[in-house]
């Protein structure tokens, strides 16, 4: 009897937790939206605002690792409880990282913003950023429904984002070689690719530790290129 | 009785996969600087050796999740005990992204060493390099012996990180606007400097998850750019 209430009382605390990763990743897929936003419209103001909003993201990581580690103090869980528990702040750390992301895309974008338009580049950071973020909606739902095939689902998507990365790197280097006048801009556009293949990386290993939550046991070709 | 038996088991387990996370934070320093060396002798063979190198530190940081996870679920550590325990794998987390940079470093080796060479960039970077290694071996010293100060100190190092990549930004894209045979090169340098760049902001993770560990509170200023 004892057991099965600290269990029930257990599962509620950790749904609490939970239902504020959830929020934290909504935040971070909305960041993400903004930051892209920003960038193509060269609109500063959004850009500020989601350098500013930054900080809610990096105040729910503290809130979450904070609630998890007393819960695992309070109710010592064994077993999946205590690899869900960890899982918890595992993922909170991965999206805060993208988060992180979001706001330096938006650092550039005021420089971005004074130099000319290279419509044909913007776009395709565009089409990066509308795959990570429904590849990070994807993980959270796998990390929801403890749904493996739709964790492996995001993981696999990350090889998209690389390519999409490397063929706008490719074309970067055109635009630079033809106008020196390119280079500043170029080069700024290739960090903010580079940060979505980043944040892709990120959303791998959220799927690698939604595979250790099903699974327990490490993700098996856990190494993940962080480049 | 039981208790103290109990506790002391604790920290000589705690202790055991402690020595695993300096040996790990070792080879993680062992690799920036032969990923480094490559990267100026433009050494094909140590480039490869590096990229090899990383698995091991791969496998260290899982094997550290592992030992962590179960000592917890054992032990069932309170207050500073499982705080020591959830920082070891805070740490070893942040050891493993640092590592990965050195073999992203060593993958952008092979085509550089086919490029012209660019002197005065390549030693910028081997200044940071030194800069970085420093500061992980400190900031793993000041984890060993719980020392704020000295994790402060390995913290603001970061700042002359930050500055060292500004500075050699500007450098490159000098060199991309004088010729456009430099374009290629630069920009690997440019995500390189980037790479060291970010390694020193790892490293300044490590510092505040050191300054948790010691206080039981996470660090005020905890966000961390990572650009």
């Amino acid at each position: 009897m004892e057991k099965t209430h600290i269990v029930t009382r257990f599962d509620k605390e950790l749904k609490e937790i939970d239902k504020q990763l959830h929020h934290m990743a909504e935040l971070v897929v909305q960041q993400l939206a903004d930051a892209t936003e920003a960038l193509s419209e060269k609109d500063v103001k959004l850009a500020k605002r989601v350098r500013k909003g930054d900080r809610k993201i990096n105040d729910l990581e503290d809130t979450i690792f904070d609630l998890t580690t007393r819960l695992i103090a309070l109710r010592q869980p064994m077993a999946e409880d205590l690899r869900s528990a960890i899982t918890t702040f595992r993922v909170a750390t991965d999206l805060e990282r993208i988060g992180d992301y979001a706001k330096t895309i938006s650092n550039r974008t005021a420089i971005l913003a004074e130099e000319m338009p290279m419509k044909s580049a913007t776009n395709s950071i565009k089409r990066m950023s509308i795959v990570v973020q429904a590849m990070l909606t994807e993980v959270m739902e796998a990390y929801a429904e403890r749904d493996l095939s739709k964790a492996e689902h995001a993981r696999v998507q990350d090889e998209d984002v690389d390519q999409m990365n490397s063929a706008l790197f490719r074309e970067l280097l055109t635009y630079m070689m033809e106008n020196p006048r390119n280079i500043e801009a170029s080069t700024h556009l290739l960090f903010i690719a580079k940060t979505f293949e980043r944040a892709g990386d990120h959303i791998t290993n959220i799927a690698e530790h939604v595979y250790y939550l099903v699974t327990g046991e490490q993700y098996e070709n856990g190494e993940i290129d962080v480049e």
